[in-house]
């Protein structure tokens, strides 16, 4: 996998153009796993002591645990008591975690944890339980520390699941810009277990949902069925529910995450810049800084995504009466359609960004109908605005 | 090169061990230039216009550059009127870089210019111009910047030409330790003219012979001979000096260079700790840091390339001439043998942090003779006393 190319031999300071020169050609080659991991502070389940570390090699002597403080609250005790059933040296760092934390200034605190615990380049992993926020600074903690080191997922809420635990980048927010500095380092391995979305408020859950609903739109046409008919259930019950509910969280937590790993495991640094992942994921970076804290993420994707199928209609894509449905299903989620910042101008600036993250193009998913999506990179300030303006009055009276 | 394996399609939320997992296992390529480029500024290369960018294309639009302060005094209006000439629409950040102003807030203030030049993920790579520190930020912020960002480097030091400038590693300082923060992110092309040591100072110069002298130690004989002949006339004539002069410092520039990527190449990201670049690099680190602002990088690495000389010899994997040899070219390059904080203690904790983050063992390059090396793993205190006790003397009174 590796040629080192000494081009020409001799010549050097003589004038003009090269004379000298190597090519460096290599790969990196990267492995992880995800793995939905039930009870997985149950002290018999010893998933999470040696996630992380060779399966065969001997007991882990010390891990450094990164726990998000509400989560911290809610399962210390358990989080404390599975580190000693399971006789792992271990120290807690707590962190308070949301969006307006989402900075360097956390990734420095979770660094001098680090150094404080003195860990060992490769052979401790950091482990980190909370949301998307607490992973996505964790995740690059680790990046960054010798240049890399590594780390264990264990996400705590439905976004986490569904999206931010499962893929490679790390990242947080800089001056007004979502995740402008980050990496792409993937957890060595990730446990997902949905028993922690039973403390995970609503709107939070409505908010997940939105993550699940992109993969439906643009890939999943059984999963956006399945979303039609359960997701609101999905939410009231926090994918728990009785027996009838359970195989349908499943298969929904199941299809998102496997959904999600198909598309990022041939383009896991995006060399690839037509990510149909990328849905949902145009205006809202803009929209969710500008509205901090009033907007989650999810709920800001939404917004994206109620926009985009507006378009899309407009443009002969999508009928309108998957127009009514997709709103439809995105009201009965809890999640928001339209905001005042869906305004001409800051659509504009948030499409200027994000063609700069493009490279230059709009490269702009739009679904096709639902369950699939194509590419255009003609969209005008004008479609813009008047599917924003369409927006506005539905969103307003909650008509379609 | 990517394989996704769903493991166990079924099951989710049973208890136990995973019940529903996936591996994802890929590859990044990773390719990038080095080439020796005299005449850089001169506005009838091509090669700096052209950089980072594919040779077939257009002429490059628009660039930012980052400059160090003091060769932006030296090399300002060359570099202005280059872009002029190459009618390269470009903007200038000028940034002042040493080993003090290593940090993170180096890196923002290179982000915040990309801000504002809004510059394109792909197709504008940041061009760096400076020593090995200012490469090195420019390098983590383009490494962070939307995840990665490409960029160009031009090193203006010899440590930069031979090293900082060739691999893949950049990095900051943090706290109290030596590149604690970083990225394995290397520039997609290195353009190396070492017409900029023309006015680099004698303490600069000999500075960058120490990490020449690291690859002669341990993997190049007939380099380390160069360098006794000819070493302390290179430094004093700055690598230029007429036509009897003039191909041995291209020897030793070519030489230098290409036994590095020999090393770096099949060992990019480090997944192999134990690593013959590394001598040199066990003991400085920790005496760099203490030391600041008083030594410079490569001082620090040849305190304890005398050190491991020293304990190399009391091992008899050295010859006491071997050792009277290499402490001599040592100091005919103007490069410090011993200094205070050889002492005991230092040395001792800074071998503990050495030990973390080569994972928990010492992978101690020694060298063996000259021109090779070996790894130990037994290094005791004592040893360490002795040898610098040793240096102390011979460094006090100049005989070896
Ligand atoms: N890296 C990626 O690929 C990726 C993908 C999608 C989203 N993200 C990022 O994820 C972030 C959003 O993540 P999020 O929605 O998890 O938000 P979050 O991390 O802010 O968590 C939301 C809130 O839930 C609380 N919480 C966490 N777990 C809980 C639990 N089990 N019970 C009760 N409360 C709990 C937290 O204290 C927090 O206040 C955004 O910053 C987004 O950019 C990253
Ligand atoms: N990334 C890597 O693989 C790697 C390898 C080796 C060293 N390094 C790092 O490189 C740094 C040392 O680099 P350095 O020795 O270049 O130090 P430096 O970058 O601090 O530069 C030394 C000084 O030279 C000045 N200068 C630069 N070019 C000049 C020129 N042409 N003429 C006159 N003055 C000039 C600068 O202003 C600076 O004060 C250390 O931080 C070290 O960790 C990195």
């Amino acid at each position: 996998m590796t040629t080192l190319a000494p081009r020409i031999p001799h010549g050097l300071f003589t004038s003009g153009e090269p004379v000298r020169s190597w090519t460096v050609s290599t790969a990196k080659p990267v492995r992880y796993e995800v793995a939905f991991t039930p009870d997985v502070l149950d002290p018999r389940n010893p998933a999470l002591a040696r996630a992380g570390t060779s399966r065969d090699g001997p007991a882990p002597a010390r891990r450094l645990l990164v726990v998000e403080a509400t989560v911290h609250d809610l399962y210390g005790e358990r989080i404390r008591a599975y580190c000693a059933a399971r006789g792992l040296r271990h120290r807690i760092h707590v962190l308070a975690a949301h969006e307006r934390l989402k900075t360097m200034n956390s990734v420095f605190s979770v660094v001098e944890a680090m150094d404080r615990f003195g860990i060992a380049r490769r052979s401790e992993p950091v482990v980190a339980l909370g949301g998307g926020v607490l992973l996505d600074i964790v995740g690059l903690a680790c990046s960054l520390y010798r240049r890399s080191t590594p780390y264990v997922r264990v996400p705590t809420t439905l976004i986490g699941l569904v999206d931010a635990g499962v893929g490679a980048k790390t990242g947080v927010n800089f001056g007004p810009y979502k995740n402008r500095l980050g990496t792409y380092h993937p957890a060595t391995e990730t446990l997902l277990d949905p028993g922690f979305l039973v403390t995970l408020d609503r709107r939070h859950l409505s908010n997940g949902m939105a993550e699940i609903l992109k993969m439906a739109l643009i890939k999943d046409r059984a999963l956006f069925e399945l979303l039609d008919e359960h997701g609101s259930r999905l939410v009231t019950e926090r994918f728990r529910g009785g027996r009838s509910l359970r195989p349908v969280a499943e298969e929904v937590l199941g299809r998102a995450v496997h959904g999600m790993l198909e598309e990022l495991q041939g383009n896991l640094w995006e060399s690839e810049l037509e990510r149909i992942v990328d849905y949902g994921h145009s205006f809202s970076p803009t929209i969710e800084m500008r509205a901090l804290p009033e907007l989650l993420h999810g709920e800001a994707v939404c917004l994206d995504m109620a926009l985009t199928t507006v378009i899309a209609e407009r443009r002969g894509l999508v009928e309108p009466s998957e127009r009514i449905r997709v709103l439809d299903v995105m009201r009965r989620l809890g999640l928001p359609v339209w905001h005042p910042l869906c305004a001409p101008d800051v659509l504009r600036e948030a499409l200027a960004d994000t063609v700069r993250h493009r490279d230059g193009s709009q490269r702009l998913p739009l679904p096709s109908g639902i369950g699939d999506a194509v590419f255009v990179g003609d969209l005008t300030p004008g479609e813009l605005a008047e599917a924003a303006r369409y927006l506005k009055e539905y969103g307003g009276n909650g008509h379609a």
